[in-house]
C-alpha cells in the first residue's frame, strides 16, 4: 500500500538504478508513481559515472522542498548501513565508494543506498508480482544469477548485509568449480555464457541444430538469445538447453522451499523470451523434488515491473525508511 | 535478556518436550531456570502420550495461578497457528492431532505448540550457543536432519509453517532418491542411517576396519557410535566416514551461508562423539566453498544445551507469546 501522509503527499523520491549499462533515474511520488525519468548509459568508469549520478539528481530535484530523499541501487557487494558499495565488477574503480555519504554531501539530502537486486525485490513485493506476500524468493537471471529476500515483508540482509546470493547456492556438490570458490553453484549453470557454452559444447559434439545456421556457423556468436529463436522454431537442443535451465533452478527453489516456505518466487531478468520453456520445467521439478506442503504452497512466476523495478524500488526504498506507513 | 516483568516473577511456565522416546517436562521460572524437572518414556500410542502429556501439566501445576501457560516441542509438521500436529512418524496416530486446544481445555491454561527443533533453537538463541545472534541457522542430527532459523531475533516459520528443513536442502542434484521426494538431500547423506549405510558398504567392499572386530563381525550391528569408538582409536575407514558427514554438512551450509548470511550456525544433536572429526571437516569446507564474506562472518558451534534444550525452548516461548519485553 502507498503511503498517505499528511504533508508529504506533494513530495518525491528520486529513485536511482545505477545499471552496468545504464543509468535510470526517476521522480517516485507518495503513490509509488513514476513522475519523470530519465535514462542514460552509464559510464564504467568511477569518476565519471559518480558525476552522472549528481547530474540526474540535479535534473530531478526541480526546486527546493520537493524531494524527500535519494535511493540508489548498484550491483555489488554493498554495506547498507553506512552505504558504501565494496564492490562492483562492472565499473572501473567502483571499489569501496561511499556512495551514501558522497551523494548526500553533493545534493544536500538523505540518501539510501542498496544492492539492485534488492530494489527490484522491494518494487516487486510493493507494485509487482509479489503483492500480498510476506515471504518472497527474488531470483535475477543474466551474466549472473542475483537474489533477494523478503522475509516478514521487509528485505532481508543477513548479518554480514551479504546476503541472498542465491547464484551461490551449491545443486550438484561435486560440479564444476565456480568463480565464488564453491563447486556446481547455480550460477555455474544458468548464468548466461554457462547456458551458452554447454550449447556450444553440445553443438561441437552432437551437430545438427538450427543454431548452426542462425550464427552463419560461427559458434563464436551464440548467445542466449540466439538459443530462444532455435528452441522457438522447434530446434531440440535449443529446447533442451532451456529446459535443463529451468530444471537447475527447480532444484535450487525446490531447496528454498524447503527452507524458506515462501509464498512467491519471483524471478525476473532475461531468460531470453524462452521463459515458457524455462517456467514449465521449474514448476515440475519443484513439484517432484520439494516437499509436499512448501511445494503445493510456493507460486513462481515472472517478475512484472521489466527493466523500471530497480529504480521503482530504489525510490520506495526511500519513502519506507522516511515515512511511517499510516 | 529473561523477563523481568512485575506481578509475573512468581509464576511458571510449564515446558514439554516430547521426543520420540523420552517425554520431558520442567517449570520454567521468569529468569528461564529450571525449577523442577519430570521425565518418563514417551507411549507410542496417540490416546497414551496424551493422557501422559496430561499427567505432567497436573504435577508440575502445583498450585492454582502459579502456571502462566503450557509449551510443547513435538516432532513432526506443525501449524503453529493453530497448534495442530499434522504428522509425526514416532508416535502411532499422532496425525493432526489438536494438541493446542486439547490441553488448554484440560489444563485451563494456554498452550502453544512448536516443532521441537523451533525448541532447540530458541533455548539456544537465549540461553545457549546463540545468545548476542540476531540471524540464526540450527541443525539438529539424528536419525532425521531437524532444522530451525532464527531470523532478525524471531523463530522463523514460513508461510505454510513447515520452513527450514535443513535435511531436505540437496547438495547433490544427481545424488540418491531421498525419502521426501527429493534427490541428494543433506539428510540422505547424514542421517544416522545413511552413515551407517555408507561404512558397511564400504567394508564389505574394502575389508579392514577395526570396526568388524567391535561388531563381532554381525555388520547389521554397526552404529553410529561404533564407527565412532573406531574413528576414536584411529580407524582410517571410520574417520573418513566422519570426515565425509562433516563435508556434507559443510557444503549445505556453505549455501546457507551464501543465502542467509546467519551470524551462527548451531548444530545439535548426536555425531556419536565424533564431533572434532566433523566439526573441523565442516569448518574446512565451508573456508573453501562459501563466500568470502558470509564465510569470514560465520560461526559453527556445538549446541550447549544438551538434551535439555526443547524443554527450556518450550517454556521460553510461553513467557516470549505472553508477557512483553521490558
Amino acid at each position: 500500500m502507498p503511503w498517505q501522509v499528511l504533508g508529504v503527499n506533494k513530495k518525491y523520491s528520486i529513485g536511482i538504478d545505477l545499471g552496468g549499462t545504464n543509468l535510470r533515474a526517476a521522480l517516485i511520488n507518495s503513490q509509488w508513481k513514476i513522475k519523470e525519468r530519465i535514462a542514460l548509459a552509464t559510464s564504467g568508469i568511477r569518476e565519471e559515472a559518480l558525476k552522472q549520478i549528481e547530474e540526474v539528481i540535479e535534473k530531478l530535484k526541480k526546486k527546493e522542498g520537493d524531494i524527500l530523499g535519494i535511493g540508489i541501487g548498484s550491483p555489488g557487494n554493498i554495506d547498507v548501513a553506512e552505504g558504501i558499495i565494496y564492490d562492483a565488477p562492472n565499473i572501473k574503480g567502483w571499489n569501496d565508494v561511499p556512495l551514501k555519504s558522497y551523494v548526500e554531501g553533493k545534493a544536500g539530502l538523505p540518501a539510501f543506498i542498496d544492492n539492485d537486486a534488492n530494489m527490484m525485490a522491494l518494487a516487486e513485493s510493493r507494485l509487482g508480482a509479489g503483492v500480498g506476500a510476506k515471504n518472497i524468493v527474488c531470483l535475477t537471471l543474466g551474466t549472473g544469477v542475483g537474489g533477494a529476500l523478503i522475509v516478514n515483508g521487509k528485505l532481508y540482509h543477513g548479518a554480514a548485509l551479504t546476503a541472498a546470493e542465491i547464484g551461490h547456492i551449491p545443486v550438484n556438490m561435486n560440479g564444476p568449480l565456480c568463480n565464488c570458490g564453491g563447486r556446481g553453484c547455480l550460477e555455474r549453470y544458468v548464468g548466461n555464457r554457462f547456458i551458452v557454452e554447454r550449447a556450444v559444447e553440445r553443438i561441437e559434439r552432437e551437430g545438427g541444430s538450427l543454431i548452426v545456421g542462425l550464427v552463419g556457423g560461427d559458434l563464436g556468436k551464440v548467445t542466449p538469445e540466439i538459443i530462444s529463436q532455435a528452441a522457438l522454431k522447434g530446434d531440440k537442443l535449443s529446447v533442451e538447453i532451456w529446459n535443463e535451465v529451468g530444471r537447475y533452478i527447480g532444484v535450487a527453489i525446490a531447496g528454498l522451499a524447503n527452507l524458506l516456505n515462501p509464498e512467491i518466487v519471483i524471478i525476473g531478468g532475461g531468460v531470453a523470451n524462452a521463459d515458457f520453456l524455462v517456467f514449465d520445467e521449474i514448476k515440475a521439478t519443484i513439484k517432484k523434488r520439494a516437499m509436499r506442503m512448501p511445494a503445493k504452497m510456493v507460486r513462481v512466476v515472472p517478475a512484472k515491473l521489466g527493466g523500471d523495478a530497480g529504480m521503482i524500488g530504489a525510490g520506495i526504498l526511500v519513502w519506507e525508511k522516511m515515512v511511517d506507513r499510516l
